[in-house]
């Protein structure tokens, strides 16, 4: 049986701790979908497509990667995929508190779902994309926390 | 003189999580008033009624409890309704910290007013009102995190 | 129905922050039972008799409260008593996970027993015995941390 | 060279705990720019103005003090201004997450700024700025949570 | 390549929590080995050779399961076994921090060995073998808290 | 007036963590003073002697730089080096609280100093003397984690 993780998140941007979740996560499955939200920020800095082109350019050649946007329930999509493995990246104590709930919810709703957790390496750690959207919206350089091969695409494109 | 416990919340909608606090912190008590908040949720799932209809129809039977909506502080509440207590479950660390304060702030405005807290059993630690309207808004079965006899009432209704 | 509370702790020494959670808890119960645990710590500062002794002269003219010495598991000693509520202070967040663990585990084992909980007051947060004892053991000045009228027994007495 | 601090905020209102933070950093400190920024707050309570106005008031004697509103990142700021110091208050293990992240980004962003923290005294720990603002927009008594010099200045002024 | 993983950890004793991440880990692994510390407890409970038996009793008829005791780091059992994987179950934050920053020097030691992280399930969250010691000190019935069919052998065995 | 700070541990032994946030600091104060606690530990790897001349050796060409041995109250240090400031770094949300309730105490027992705290850089965030300990204690390599001029002195010297 194929082992296919689902990596779920808005990814808006996907940065450089997101790369490295992935990157570390590919020896453990078959295959990994990264799968981005439709829903949930309220003003986000890139569109689903532009999300969806800059993470499809990164990944090109890559055969066990896939990207996807989503609606509706996580696990719904998980199984509608045929993926029995939820991957997540763990940054803080804060994080850890969200996301345990998260899996938890999820694993009641649907138990043969698992959530699989990896630790961001200690100096992706400060990276979340909240920040790293607030520093492109006041024109800072961002690069430093963005994929190296990694195009942005902005509004004008 | 009466032991009176205010349980203040948005309850959007109330939870397992929820009647599982009133029902342990009843043989405390001499009575609970379940008070929903007027004004905190900015896209609230249930309407103040709809809210207030449901908690009531699930302690209908119950003398010592009371269900009643509110605006304004929630210590001014207590006050008018001679509640010398706060009622509060606590689930998660991150939930302490916010509670902590909300508390101590309280406490600051008028002595009078003890908090009192009971942790979340284990099964209900991750059940929030927050991941329930996510699970409700995206169509999924929202049913092992909600009280047994509560009867739900959409929109529509 | 009584309320009693049996109220745990090593209270080596007993502190002001422990003497603000018994007083604001005595409107809440019938009786609140101070209860030292004679096993935890490695190196006591004072020997269980002088930890009963102090906290005796503390409060020899208030009938609701008791002090006690215990063995063995702490539901035990409460289940002896008649008591149903366990009362605990919180301090912070790790504090939190810590008497969450343990509140858990009991009511697994006696499902009759509930804990309560209250917030020390701000200025007493961080107030702990074993800070307390580090200062009472290089000579240091811990009168600001203990109840004011509380007598320290010094090993030679 | 001048040691020069930026302390950044939105300060909407400025607290007993941000004027607590201020007055113990002084003497570390050549001159501490208060700096209000332009951005953060959906739905302010006081416009910057406002605020600018409340704070001068309080420091209007006090060489040391600058009071400034900005837009744009707060490094920015920091280089524009000479300032090699960022201090902040920290407050809660929540906060400190929080900050940790901001921290580290800015540091990687310009290696030459670095964050300095102090802790809120504990009878301030509690205090935030949008505890209070609930507490002004009920109409409650936010002045034990307020500077004592301080002048609120309301939307009709 | 297979994929093998190492579930370090002192076990003493081995707990429901323990078994249900095994028991979810499988679907993931080729093979898994339970891995017994030597070192780390200063007045264990269950000796080495009690804590090996009692986990070869509970998976004597998995063959993907294995348990071993070790001395020395962990990353160099791992690498003496050609596990990439270290299998680790996340409780509270408080584990978390102290999980994160094991795996973190780990990975900074040997950067081929990879920490997966699954979540207890909330029922098992405040299940600890310190709290589990404790009871069995006491004389308490830890059973709801242990494999269903797991033997304790006691010292005298 | 000269700005002395006391950096009070048990830097058993000195990291990289230490070494950063010392470097951090200088341009901060007149004078640091590393302040080896001689009391904390109950089974220390390196003697205080061992640790002194470790230290000693790495800032021996900076004249800002002293380091002392000392018992007793680390306020009570300070007090008698003439040092307002207790310089401290952060790691995590836990080490937070930690320091948070020392840090308090210390202030109510002499509020003429104040404890000032600068983060730890990510990537030294999961450093801590603890792990380091066990590295060396099983003969690992422990040098990524130390200064890198810095000569570890083993028991036999």
């Amino acid at each position: 049986m194929n082992k296919i993780a689902v990596f779920p998140g808005t990814f808006d941007p996907f940065t450089k701790g997101h790369e490295n979740i992935v990157q570390r996560a590919l020896p453990l499955f078959d295959k990994i979908i990264i799968a981005i939200g439709k829903h949930s920020l309220k003003t986000p800095l890139f569109t689903i497509t532009q999300r969806l082109r800059m993470i499809e350019e990164l990944y090109h050649d890559n055969r066990k990667i896939d990207i996807q946007s989503y609606e509706g329930l996580t696990i719904d999509f998980c199984r509608d995929h045929h993926a029995r493995y939820l991957l997540r990246g763990l940054r803080t104590a804060a994080d850890f508190e969200y996301e345990r709930a998260i899996a938890q919810v999820n694993r009641k709703m649907n138990d043969q779902i698992e959530t699989v957790f990896l630790l961001t390496t200690p100096e992706f750690t400060p990276v979340n994309s909240t920040i790293i959207r607030d520093i492109l919206r006041h024109g800072g350089d961002a690069s430093p926390f963005l994929p190296d091969k990694m195009k942005l695409y902005d509004d004008e494109q």
